[in-house]
């Protein structure tokens, strides 16, 4: 496979817009419009020096065999600018550039969909509906590019066919700041973060007197969430671009995805925690790392920044990628749910029925703590593992409102036959976090992600009132945070991140009087007629009833008359009462239990929101709540390198801005 | 009327959380809690030495008569925060401190609806439903405050009843910027700018290889919409907001409503342009005035820039006040559409039957032109209106793609019996005004607004295409000023804010084949069923088709396989094909013919859309368009005084941010 190209010229602008044409629904394969790929692909981001594996396949479709007689070859490009035409230097092989052998030949097959009718027909038993793939391939694993600027990668396969793509190296930074704090509110838009302030902030006349803490962030920027393949994202390839600078496909985390079948030999890319944890002594050396979620800590937003895997859903193994192999982050903090991963007893699903909970604290020295008083008591400097649920932790409104909910099933993070009553605040993690964090690596600094993880699984079921709670716990964490660092004298030394890592299409059009709603009668045309009429848009949309009398950030009540007229344009069929779920999560559509079709088909719940408005579905027929929207969501920053985050970015820029202020990256 | 009070201790804290108190659908009146009312009312925000009228009213309702003994007080507040306890100065009756004589007793009466309850049988019929109220008023005219701090003013009524108000008067600021151009996207959203990037831009694997000009601003912030009144604003209100730093109630002009009847009699707030026209020479005297719209210029936004009037449909009206008057504007350059304002002749509805192009021209010395030929053509220094359009411009999809939509009325500026075939584009108008504004005002400045009016126009009946290609026609325009800017040598020397004045709840969830949308039958659940499995999400949601491929700014085809699923959390019952109207706006809703309401109930418009979804209405009957969402609009800006809109903003932050930057204002 070693071949040379000779000295070439480059059009790369030419390249642009045939890749560009990239269309349709289904694909072959991500990033790879052709039959031979290249990944990482074409345009392709890198930080100096961080590490990354290359993997390249060559498909033949329909029962061909993929010709195995293929090259790679890399050149480092020179001139002004990646746009316009330059002169490169050599081409020359990859491996003899990188130093990396490759992994030797390898081969498998797979099959997928050409579009939404072969699609469906495939979701309906038809197995004739999907196309059969060939695949040779190789890989490099570990290379390094450490000299900043372009490079042209170039595959030849098929006897002169070719896919090439340019890489851009970016520089390793001087240090700006000691600590990074990223925290991620999960699917938060603008539009929930005006209506988590409508219902939290004192106004007078329209005029705002109480401020969220967001609002007080003056550097800010808007994040475009594009997957690698597709406009929307999933939070696991949006999380990882923010952990690794390169975008990737829906469940992917730290990792091009391959056509393989297996989860763990997709082409990895290095992440925040594993650069920060071999920083070099020039650049501070060695940092911290703490994780903190109100998911479980296998989710996909925390599993970004320590995990490498093209599934998203094997979170057993994501609990073992923590702490063992070669390049483990063995993260100093690790905060949230997802007990039921760590143990084999009632419930349990650890990997092979290990119990990691003595993995972690045994082989590794955490300290581990299953509930509040557990968190709060710990006082000393050892690695912190805290689980407070078997699954996702409980959202606000249910631990500190509607409590009755939280015992309702066992949930309990090491399988005993209880519910986790005793969960703690988001707050009350990342400040215990940031205290561990502080004795451990108070000269290095550290780095930490924290996620309030169910704004995100609130919004799905189109559950408002739950999402937004979330969301200003979230925002207090953050204003509790700046106090805990000021207080530290940290406050100057710490690059504060917040933003989200995609949308949903939430958004408020006025108000409810549901007192006239509720006067309504049933099922009838006129009654659907009051109901929409209770609806007050433009000047009868007045104030909402919700208010804050004891200033903790959150409304007193929820069950107030004059409510939210809220809604979500991508959603399943449902009914809409506008008024809180009292009972617990909302489930706005079950499954049809009379259909004829394979798959699942969603329709409304007659159980729930019993006396609403009818609201017709407006997604494929198998989802069963809202889904992930378009919108670029809204970053602040404050403290060092928070300039950096000024404008409108992609997602990726979140990664080379923290390495950037981290001083993250290894350049020649 | 004339009373003292005594120097008093005031905790202005406490006085804001009875007033945010406020809370339901309908009220008596806006920002008056009590029965006694003081406009400017409590927390307004004033420019030193701005000019504006005060209105007190006092109501007594169910027939009784209002006491018409009150008296207002003034008091400058010295302290150190005006949400702390302080020590007044002495309170000083009003005309007394102000130098200013009330206009004498005033008296009138309205009614009001309680309730959504009450309301809906208004509107059926119901006489009864409505509360009466009496009013005893006064107002003072042309009142300034030209000291920078707090003030109380306090008024007492009904033998010791008191209503205070805080106002806070800003100080002037030093000049900054020779130049300010206000770029409005009527109802832009950061979701549309987020759609309208993915339809125009070159994408290679997620990441973008071109950007639109909007996604180049570093400087960035959110603007907060509400009304004075309700969570939801129209344009006027926050466009009067943007010209005046005061918020408003639906319909309002540069004014705060009163409750009488006439629209032209509520208290006034003084104009950026008013301002600027009256700049004192120190400060670099009085600036040109420049007003750009795709809309009528008698629509709210550009009528904000120059009018007063509770009543934004008082048209004919509006197109007298820009030129008679004390303090008119007299804009130096007026484009848009609204020609039937102007004149009498066919289709003409100007005031008293004048013809208005005459005034402008005959007496006021403006050049008028009529299409796009005439702007071209016209290089002289003159004033300029340039009206293109009888009612509202058409839009850039039917100027530029589906022309023969322009071809079906007659919408001659003039009343001519004709088509307005030849209307400029919104850059067009831009470039031209400015070397206007350039040539009458190169060494004092000028301010330019420009607004593109049709985003929000479209977004309204759900015709996403119409308000994408018009969002996409603002920032093309951007671009070409920008470099206009560059090519004048005035790029320094001019602010450029890029805002909107509200949102609608749009937003993108995937994408759809049309191709399999179209295929499915009718009518039935299984074709239902099979358009919507036609919507892809997340890694099904892919890419669309659409291409720029001749690198204009706007895609080549519309009518493309692979579309948007967008949708609007607000909106009529109506249906949906995700595919572009070709024929013309579309027309989602229609009136039911056979209701027994007294009000019009929209239904779903049975000619529109015909192989649609079915989507149920999710706003009351009466509505037959989409309507103004809350989330916050965002706000680019470069240029000098271009930092001081980072961060999240209220609306009327962004009059003092103007005025700041053209150092408006006196100061004693």
């Amino acid at each position: 496979m070693v071949k040379v190209l000779a000295l070439t010229l480059c059009t790369i602008g030419a390249a642009i817009s045939a890749v560009s044409a990239q269309q349709g629904q289904f694909k072959r394969m991500s990033a790879c419009p052709d039959l031979g790929c290249v990944f990482p692909p074409d345009r392709a981001n890198f930080l100096a020096g961080a590490k990354f594996d290359v993997r390249v396949e060559v498909h033949a479709e329909n029962g061909e065999t993929p010709n195995a007689d293929f090259s790679l070859t890399i050149e480092k490009l020179r001139g002004v600018d990646r746009d316009n035409k330059r002169r490169g230097s050599k081409a020359i092989d990859f491996s003899k550039y990188t130093k990396v052998k490759n992994t030797g030949p390898e081969g498998w097959n797979f099959t997928y969909y050409k579009d939404a009718a072969a699609y469906w027909k495939g979701q309906d038993g038809d197995e004739k509906a999907s196309t059969p793939v060939n695949v040779a391939a190789t890989a490099w694993r570990q290379v390094q590019l450490k000299e900043a600027g372009d490079y042209k990668v170039v595959l030849k396969y098929n006897n002169g066919k070719k896919t090439e793509a340019i890489w851009h190296v970016n520089p390793v930074q001087k240090r700006k700041a000691k600590n990074v704090i990223l925290f991620i509110g999960d699917g938060m838009t603008t539009a929930m973060i005006t209506a988590g302030r409508l219902i939290s902030q004192r106004r007078v006349h329209g005029l705002y007197q109480t401020h969220l803490h967001m609002d007080q962030f003056k550097n800010m920027g808007h994040i475009m969430t594009h997957s690698l393949d597709s406009l929307i994202t999933d939070s696991a390839n949006s999380a990882s671009a923010y952990n690794t600078g390169h975008k990737s496909s829906s469940g992917a985390l730290g990792v091009y995805p391959d056509s393989s079948k297996t989860p763990f030999d997709d082409p990895k890319v290095e992440l925040i925690a594993q650069l920060l944890r071999r920083r070099s002594k020039k650049q501070g050396g060695r940092g911290g790392v703490g994780i903190v979620t109100t998911a479980e800590v296998q989710d996909a937003t925390p599993a970004a920044v320590y995990a490498h895997t093209r599934s998203r859903d094997e979170k057993a193994t994501i609990v073992n990628q923590m702490i063992r192999g070669k390049d483990a982050v063995v993260a100093d903090v690790i905060l949230g749910g997802g007990g039921k991963y760590f143990h084999s007893k009632s419930g349990g699903k650890s990997l092979n029925g290990t119990d990691y909970y003595d993995v972690y604290q045994k082989e590794h020295g955490y300290k581990v703590v299953f509930d509040r008083d557990g968190l709060k008591n710990y006082k000393g400097s050892d690695k912190l593992l805290g689980i407070f649920h078997s699954g996702n932790m409980d959202v606000w409104l249910d631990r500190h409102v509607y409590k009755q909910n939280l015992a309702k099933s066992n949930t309990h993070p090491y399988g005993e036959k209880q519910s986790a009553l005793n969960q703690p605040d988001l707050n009350e993690m990342v400040i215990k976090g940031l205290e561990v964090l502080d004795k451990r690596y108070r000269k290095e600094g550290w780095f930490m992600m924290a996620e309030a993880a169910s704004i995100d699984k609130m919004m799905h079921p189109l559950d408002y009132d739950r999402g937004l709670a979330d969301l200003l716990e979230l925002d207090s964490t953050i204003g509790k945070t700046k106090a805990w660092l000021k207080r530290m004298k940290l406050d100057k030394d710490t690059l504060i991140v917040v933003t989200a890592d995609h949308g949903h299409s939430f958004d408020v059009y006025g108000s409810v009087d549901t007192q006239f709603f509720n006067s309504a009668g049933d099922d009838s045309d006129a009654a659907d007629l009051e109901k929409r009429n209770s609806i007050g848009t433009y000047e009868n949309s007045g104030w909402p009833s919700y208010e804050d009398k004891d200033g903790d950030g959150f409304p007193d009540k929820w069950d107030v008359r004059f409510t939210l007229a809220a809604g979500t344009a991508g959603a399943p069929t449902h009914h809409e009462s506008f008024q809180v779920h009292v009972n617990g999560t909302r489930v706005p559509a079950v499954i049809k239990s009379n259909s004829h079709h394979h798959y699942p088909v969603y329709v409304a719940n007659p159980n729930e929101d019993k006396n609403g408005m009818a609201k017709s579905g407006t997604l494929g027929v198998t989802e069963p709540v809202g889904v992930h929207s378009l919108q670029d969501v809204p970053v602040f920053a404050s403290g060092p390198g928070s300039e950096l985050f000024r404008g409108v970015h992609d997602n990726t820029a979140v990664f080379h801005n923290i390495a950037a202020a981290l001083g993250l990256g290894e350049e020649n």
